[in-house]
């Protein structure tokens, strides 16, 4: 007998991802899946892509979830407080959502809006000391999409010294599936083939957590939507405090890690190779005209960005291997 | 110790296909991958999406594939004879190629020209009878992307003398990939994205292969290139010769198949549905206007319409549950 | 003083279309858009391709629509009626939608329900006759985009006698801004990026309109929706009477029209050579197997199959030459 | 009798999209086209948007060109010196490539290699200064696509000393119509759909014009290739001096402009509102986080970015209204 998991919210593509990656988990059997809209629909008439799966969704309550061991939580950014703090003790929360991400209630409060629901552990294994904490969390934050690419790319450089954290400019694109499922004009294939376009400049709710996982001091992040359905590219930009080479310091920090790969030289990130995994793929170097220090990251927005780390954290959680039921490798072309 | 198994041709997008979903198979064990202009380079070099794999292309000869146990055939159309003819006897090959799928010598000549190679099995395990022929094979030729496409969709209507043979149309839509990975203009991306364009118009190459597999007697079938990297969405129109209800006759064939899945009714395929797994969907109705029957396929050409397939094919060739490795769901969007 | 013109329901992308091509016209003068949730927004906020175009959308009521000479209908479908009975005799009326194609009122009831508004000259000036009777009339029914794409490609070879008319099957694939502007969920990017699916398999309403103006007693249309935002590409096939060519038959039928380009020999229509421009290209032949005709249309479905279709349709009925303000060349790449 | 005009190198993206101008141009009259390997092929075969122009593919050589008044030259880098050298003194050329573009022979040395050619006038009319220059030059060197994105979002701003010059950060993402059309394997639409890559990072050769146009004097530009065949998004930040807003400096300085659209408060450009037009849509914002200017440019980079933008300053050369033949608005979706 496995672990028993289940997911609420789970008809959105984080959902869906979701459930794709547990259906072949070898250590986790998929208990429950909950949605709001399509209670009582098969999941396959939700998500085509898994058909043959034999599951109904349920109501996202506490009942249908409480006993399960294991919870992740893909729901709208403040609903997951309410839904964590019914379940019983024991079950154990992986949130997807962005609720308990931040430490600085403020912050929230600017970017967000409304009441700070507290912080949990924060779940990006791959930042200095928190694979321990997440092993050891019963309820872990885990990260944010673009926080997942930007922080990759420049938290080691920070934490060397490498490069100044007080003028990081970051410039980020998104797949589609980053903004969601909700059925809005802008995001209709008509609008978004063929086209880029820049949203929330200026003030993206991303900055604060960036800010927090990678210690810059500050961050001028702007978001783009970009004319495929998954994958993020974010190419970020800092002034060096010497001549270290972002490259080895990248290399060195992620040298044992499962997940990230710093590519060989001349090699940059494409996000299509990433597309259905759980990596994240970093470059860097120096520009020879400004002299700053400019590192590319790709993701799969879905994958290392939302259900593969959720996944990844959940294994640390239960003490199995970190890279249980994850694929390392992309689906590509 | 596994299955040592080699990809001969493994530059290429079915190439790259097979040696993701070999690296994550549980018996077989990816000793070697040739290529030809890439020989000497890192796989992941090529295939980015493989960032993380240790191995580099050797030369496609025969010495460094013949300590393989299975050797799966990526070349180009008319190269797999000679080098499957200097393969020890006891090495099993899957070829992905053309070369061995036709029993007609004039069928060959016709539509591709030069010598006929002669057929091997065919690999089709969804075929009456072809599922034990495979699993008794020591030479498959796994079945090319749209006649897998137009064979599952077409096949159980003729067989169940549901449909008449002698008036099959197919218009069938293909993603990128399938045209393979040579850098030609029409293939450029300026080209193909925003583009339906069709090809070989009046004398496609699986046409042969079809009516083989199929039963049909006379086919026309028009490929058409669409702009997406994977992919095949066939539309098969034949002829009813009673009233029997085609999506039964079709449910019925592939009640036990794990890959073949005929949707609820209402549902249609989609191909991304189908994107980075080994799944064939169906649905089919009867027109209201003409009275044809119309069924529609969706698979992922590099999955069961390639890379997927000829795993498939091989499990069975080397008694394991034919689904090992292999998987169900596709990932999307 | 130039003829005054207006835009009802211009909100949509075949009315944002018209505007385009509208404010480009050296004898039209846009005087009015309206529109429904938008009225009172400037144009340029809800096609911001229009950046620059100083107008507001009015309210879709007759008052705004009046004083115009002409007025383009670009509601959805069972809204034109009653709009159009309301105007002023002397305004002269384009209806893009679909309330006046059809002669048969049965045929209207059972593909689109509701009662049958009557039939207006019906707008596709290439079919023998037609050219004349739009330019005599006052209340035209502009062509159906799948309409446009299939009746070129067909009606002259039943005409001609090249083809039976009881046999038509016909595959046929939209852009996605055929399906229209309501944010619907399946119309998301995310969902159709790298996707082919079919829909309304079996029971299209364009299936009446495409009989009436081909001729075809027996028609078998399955429409296809694709990734890309414009463009239709038709695969029409019939059963030849004899040996006539069908490309030379096109080729003779089409030799005066300024919008209609059959392909030299050996070249197949892209959409995306459409895009933007008011042509439909063709090619023909003959397939080796079947022997049936097989015809490929390609259009734009905003350009010739809607807007510029519409002004070319106005253009006659106004006395100017046909081709003016309409792009024959499209824009590609 | 019209301006004579010919293109050289006419069989490319650029190339294409001039004569698609040019044929629709009232005031020129397209004489020749000539083309290397496509010589003597009918223009319509290489450029099927074309279908209808009866016009077929000259070598490109000064006899061919030396008749008419005026000639783009449309050619790979390093190409035009030769050619322009060799024709007639009265012939007025406009270049699309980067031969003519920098005054500093070091810096072309730097990025380029080979010997310089020497500066033209450099043909970007919203430059102040520029549009009589350009109306009184014979040879105008006209603005590569990055840069006319570029300079048009930051040389106000520079100008009226609003952003400190010596830190300026630019990411920008082009389709894949600006790596032009040669068949190298990168472009392939099987890799460039559903993907973002970064290219020549740190050293990218239109760092050294941008400088030269705008007044930077430190510069970090980061291109990176976007799933679409048209269009630049250029995201462009730097530090203000104080606290100009920099939206309203930009609509001071393009007041007057035809194709420069700052973009209503709330309004952020997109490519796609830009494809097939040259027009180029702006706006601008200050971070709250970093306090950074941020300005967004939208152009399609065949159109404004290369060949509205050259027909624009032949426009100015030959004295006629600057938007002849030029289309303000985009085709979109």
């Amino acid at each position: 007998m496995g672990i028993r998991v289940a997911v609420a919210g789970a008809s959105g593509y984080a959902g869906g991802e979701l459930l794709r990656l547990l259906a072949g988990h070898p250590e986790f059997d998929l208990v429950a899946a909950t949605a709001h809209a399509s209670a009582g629909r098969p999941v396959a008439a939700v998500h085509p892509q898994l058909a043959g799966l034999d599951l109904v969704f349920g109501a996202t309550d506490p009942a249908t979830l409480a006993d399960a061991d294991l919870v992740f939580l893909a729901l709208p950014h403040g609903q997951s407080a309410a839904l964590a703090a019914a379940l019983p003790g024991p079950v154990k929360v992986v949130d997807l959502g962005a609720d308990h991400r931040l430490r600085d209630a403020d912050a929230w409060a600017r970017y967000y809006g409304g009441d700070h629901a507290g912080a949990w552990t924060y779940g990006l294994p791959e930042l200095p000391g928190q694979r321990a904490a997440v092993a050891a969390a019963d309820r872990v934050a885990s990260t944010g999409c673009y926080a997942v690419a930007t922080t990759l790319a420049l938290a080691p450089l920070i934490a060397a010294g490498a490069v100044f954290p007080a003028d990081v400019v970051v410039v980020a694109a998104s797949g589609t599936s980053g903004a969601g499922r909700a059925a809005k004009p802008h995001l209709l294939g008509s609008e978004v083939m063929g086209d880029l376009s820049p949203y929330k400049v200026g003030a993206h709710q991303h900055v604060p957590e960036i800010k927090q996982a990678t210690g810059a001091t500050s961050l001028s992040f702007t978001p783009v939507l970009a004319p495929m359905p998954r994958g993020i590219l974010a190419t970020v930009t800092a002034v060096p405090t010497g001549d270290a080479d972002p490259r080895e310091v990248l290399a060195a920090a992620y040298a044992d890690e499962p997940f990230v790969h710093v590519l060989p030289e001349g090699a940059w990130p494409h996000t299509a190779a990433t597309a259905g995994g759980n990596s994240c793929h970093l470059q860097a170097t120096v520009d020879v005209d400004s002299g700053r220090v400019i590192v590319v990251s790709a993701i799969d927005n879905l994958g290392k960005g939302a259900a593969g780390q959720a996944v990844q954290n959940a294994n640390l959680m239960f003490g199995l291997p970190e890279t249980t039921g994850l694929p390392v490798f992309g689906v590509a072309p």
